[in-house]
Parts: C-alpha cells; sequence; structure tokens
C-alpha cells in the first residue's frame, strides 16, 4: 500500500499524501502523475499534504520536482492543507516552493484552477481574432 | 502520520485510505468524519479505496459502520476505486457491504451524489405544496 492513488475529477488531478514518502514512493508518484496528466487531459494537479506533519527538504524538492513536471505538460499544481508548523519549516529551509502556488484547503485550490482556467492562456488564446 | 485525512468539497466530504488501518486510526477516522459532516453539513462522503489491495473482514465492517454513522447525520456515503479483487474477497468473505454504494471512481461517486441531492428528499420535500 505504498503507491499513493492519482484521484481524478473532471480536469482535476488529486492526490492526498499521507504515507512517508520514500525514494522509490516518491518516483512512482511522479510517474502515475504524468501518466495521468497525458490521460486525462488534466489541467490541474492538487496535492494535498493535510496529512503531513513534518516536513524535511526532500518533500520539498519532491514538490517542487511534481510541479515542474506538470508545468511542462500544461497543468497547474496547487499544493494544499499545510499546516503552519510546516509552512515554517519550509522556509527556515530556504525551501520557498518558488513556482508552487498554495491555497489553503482543497475547495480554495479547486476554485483557484477554476478560476486560472477560465481567464488562463489556453482560453484568451482561442479568443485571438484571425 | 496514521491520521486520515478528511478533505471538503462543497458539500461533499472525500476521505482517500491509503494506510492499513488499525483499530485507533480507525475510531480517529470516523470521530474525525462524523464531526466534519455537522461542522461542513456535508450531504455525501465519498470513501476512495483506490490503494486498497488486500481487504479482510475489519476493513468490510469499517466501511459498513461509517456509512451507517453518515446516515445517521444524513449524509450519504459512496465508495469509490475498488479493485477487482478487493470486490472479490469481500463477496466472498461474506460482506456484501449492504448500504454501502459504491462507484467506479471519484469523479462518478461525485455525479451520483450530485444527482441523488437534486432527486433526494430534502429538495423533493420543499416542493410539497400547502
Amino acid at each position: 500500500m505504498d503507491r499513493v492513488p492519482v484521484l481524478k475529477l473532471e480536469d482535476l488531478l488529486i492526490v492526498s499524501i499521507q504515507i512517508d514518502l520514500q525514494d522509490q514512493s516518491v518516483l512512482m508518484l511522479q510517474e502515475d502523475l504524468a501518466d495521468a496528466i497525458v490521460q486525462n487531459r488534466a489541467r490541474g494537479v492538487i496535492i494535498d499534504i493535510t496529512a503531513v506533519e513534518i516536513v524535511d527538504s526532500f518533500i520539498g524538492r519532491m514538490l517542487a520536482t511534481i510541479a515542474s513536471i506538470s508545468r511542462m505538460l500544461d497543468a497547474e499544481t496547487i499544493v494544499v492543507g499545510m499546516r503552519p508548523a510546516v509552512a515554517i519549516t519550509l522556509v527556515e529551509l530556504g525551501l520557498s516552493l518558488g513556482g508552487v502556488r498554495t491555497a489553503l484547503n482543497l475547495e480554495k485550490g479547486v476554485a483557484m484552477l477554476k478560476e486560472s482556467s477560465l481567464t488562463g492562456p489556453a482560453t484568451s488564446a482561442a479568443a485571438v481574432p484571425g
């Protein structure tokens, strides 16, 4: 049971991190997520870290890597449910998660992604005359 | 990290089971879920068991108990993401999860709950003349 499931909801993917991720399970998650983005033509990825109580540079880098992979595949990543202590630790570690957007909870994350897909480049490009 | 997070999405709650649940974590999950249903006035609970590969009578009873608690609090429970092997084992164990509805995946579960809240008793009661 050390594979993190990737849940699909419309054009969003939801990942809830609950286990202490090891190198191997992080690699599997990145692969599963990349596959799921392509297969489902997902526009956004929401990573819920409500259950993550202790964070280290490994998890910080994992979040940044997932966001980079998603961006390459034209999907936006939002990290939700960060505990205050986790935010403090990440900043203390010098990992400010540049390029990763955050939202308070799943609901706000979904709202943020829906908003940006309405005003995002894909929609505005369709509005270009000619 | 052995507390299963309860995610809120509009009037639905989503629980993704990824860890091998022990007695204590099941009790915590039931409490957290009951609290969350009341606090968020949730109408539905979706339990994702995509990551559950092996099932025993303990997990089967847990799902039935959660469904019963939710029903008392006027919320409907849908179990999603069941693997074929898990379905076979549950039936072989004689646990047919009576009273628990299932859906193929999160998306279909959400659609099912939205449908039933449109046609459910709460809405039809409002339409009674007089």
